[in-house]
Parts: structure tokens; C-alpha cells; sequence
């Protein structure tokens, strides 16, 4: 059996990430990477489902050894990937995906170069745009600090190896592209370096 | 729009090629490349549906111009691929198929390094032989000499991006797995390299 596939999926907000991810999940192909965090579970919050709550002893001890695929402290917490657990679900032949941001995916790729890392867009800054002014829940300061965010974090696009546009009403598009990656990069060499010996020992 | 894709396919004999390649053709998002050669036409033949038939003249001049992306010479006569009419299919937007040898298609990467190389296999070296015996439209020195002659191919997979097992009677399975593979490589990076600009420009 194959081995499963590390994919990172970056998005900014208006990428429609959520759904994308949704209809991935229900192909039954892939695990979504809980993270584990420092902070106290919030009221309704589950211990494994949510987040992996650990003690910030466990997670220092975790970053020394290795055992974070990559971390990040937010308001005084720390929040990470355990290698453990993300191995196990590549052993499995399952697909993991993280849901992270640029910086956590330059440490993922730094620390296990077979992820593969993928930025999710809207269609164009404009259509993100009209998007998060679509939702009406946030406030024209927020939105705005959300797209100054992307103008930042594009700078950084060449640290992704693929890039899919989400168009507007075709979740399922870029879903599939994100398939079609998948199913790619398993018949690559990097990924088949044995095939010759198999061919000869079948 | 996009441009398409050359498309390296190289496969032994009893790889399931020529089946492959209708059902990509079939799609219509695909030209197979027709090469052209210094060999006369035989009975049947028509100029530029089997070969594109060229003088030596014209076919060295080619050569000396960088105007063939891969050729050989055998039996005395001369086969290559014409970069032109390759880079007008591509600007076209569709995908270019080159069905040729591991020597033509090292050539190729060479002088396009755009090109994605895919390797075809039977499942294994026992399926390919019983495909081969099974054909009963060869000898038993052709078939060992077509067996002989895959072992030397294999030590040259590390030329390939890709490799796909064909496996018996799933010739659309290793025909989507292509699909799935210049799906994706049209979402590389590399191909993508202006994506910033243009989603800032839309």
C-alpha cells in the first residue's frame, strides 16, 4: 500500500478553504490534521476533535525533540502539528491535510520535504473582495486588515508548488484539481523511486 | 488561456500505449504529434498522417537550426520531432503527444525542459510477458528481444517525471492517471509563475 500524502492547503479568507476541504474529507481519502495547542479548551470545545490540549511543558518538550511538524505562539499559546500523529495517518494510506498558514508551511516543508503545499484563491483580489463584503458579518476595519494579509502572504507564493483558483460557485472544481494533485504526485518518481525493482520482483 | 502541455509518453511493448493514447485522444484536448522522417512512403502512407516526408537536406538543415526537438537515425534514414509545428499545437492550448524512446525523450527534456515525461508499464515484467506471448503475433526471438530491451529501458527511469502502471484491462485507470497528471501540472507553480500579478490585475 501506498503511502498517504502530506498536503498543506493555505488559503486567505474568501478562498472558500472550508468547503473545499469539506468535499475532500468525504471522499473518505483524507484526515484533517488536528492541532494541538496550549490554550484551555473553550466552553463545548472537545479534547481531539477541536485541538490536542497539552501543557506548555508537553508542547516544549514536543518542539525539542522534533515532535512538532511546525508551531506558532498567538496571544501567549502555542499551537502545532504533531509529527506523531500525522505519521500515523500517512502510514494508514490516508491523505493528511493541514489547514496552516504560509510560515507554518515553509517549517512543514523545511521538516518533511515530501508535503506538498498548496494555496487555495478566489478568482481575483477583487472577487475576494466582493466575497468577504458578501458575508456581512465582520466589520470594514477586519476586512481590510484580511486583504492588506493576502497582499502580504502572496509575496510568499513561491514557497507553495501549487496554486488552484477557487471560482465563484465551483467548490467542486477546485476540489478536483486538488484530487487531480494528489493522484499526480503519487505516480511521481520521487514518489516510485522502487519501481523498477518491483516491475522485475511482481 | 493556457498553454498545453508536451507530453512525453514512452512505454515497452505490452505497455498499453497505443489504447492509452486513443482515450486521451478522445478527449479532444489532445494532438498526437506526427513525425517526420527521410524515409519514402510506403503503400498507404500519407504525408503528414503517418510521417511529415521530408528531403535529407531539409531534414539536416532542421537539425543545424534547433528545428527538431528529439530524432534518430535507423535503417539509414532519419526520424525526428519538428519543434515548430510542437509550438504551434501548444500555443493552440492543447496538449501535445510525443509516443517515443527514452534516448528521444531525454533529448527532448533537454531542449524543452516543459516537457513531462511519463513512463507507461505493463504491472510487471511477468504481465508484460504473458501480454507479449499472448499476442501470439510474434516470435520467440522478437519477444525476447522486446523483453531484453525493456530491462535496458528501466535503467533509465530516473529520466522520467512520471511512471504509470498499466494494469490489465484498465486502460482508462492509466489513461485518467494522465489525465489527473497534466490536470495538476497545470497547477504547478512553474507554470503559474505570474498568478500574483494577475490576481491582483483581474
Amino acid at each position: 500500500m501506498q503511502k498517504g500524502l502530506l498536503l498543506v492547503i493555505s488559503g486567505p479568507a474568501g478562498s472558500g478553504k472550508g468547503t473545499v476541504n469539506a468535499h475532500l474529507l468525504k471522499t473518505g481519502r483524507f484526515v484533517y490534521s488536528v492541532s494541538a495547542t496550549t490554550r484551555a479548551p473553550r466552553p463545548g470545545e472537545v479534547d481531539g476533535v477541536n485541538y490536542h490540549y497539552i501543557t506548555r511543558e508537553d508542547f516544549a518538550d514536543r518542539i525539542a525533540n522534533g515532535g512538532m511538524l511546525e508551531y506558532t505562539e498567538y496571544c501567549g499559546n502555542f499551537y502545532g502539528t504533531p509529527k506523531k500523529e500525522a505519521e500515523e495517518v500517512l502510514a494508514s494510506g490516508k491523505n493528511l491535510i493541514l489547514e496552516i498558514e504560509v510560515e507554518g508551511a515553509k517549517q512543514v516543508k523545511s521538516k518533511f520535504p515530501d508535503a506538498i503545499l498548496i494555496l487555495l484563491l478566489p478568482p481575483s483580489f477583487r472577487a475576494q473582495e466582493t466575497r468577504l463584503r458578501g458575508r456581512g458579518t465582520e466589520t470594514e476595519d477586519k476586512i481590510l486588515e484580511r486583504l492588506a494579509r493576502t497582499r502580504e502572504e502572496l509575496k510568499e507564493i513561491d514557497a507553495y508548488d501549487y496554486v488552484v483558483l477557487n471560482e465563484d460557485g465551483e467548490d467542486l472544481t477546485a476540489a478536483e484539481d486538488i484530487l487531480a494533485i494528489v493522484r499526480a504526485e503519487q505516480h511521481h518518481l520521487r514518489r516510485n523511486s522502487d519501481v523498477a525493482t518491483r516491475y522485475f520482483a511482481d
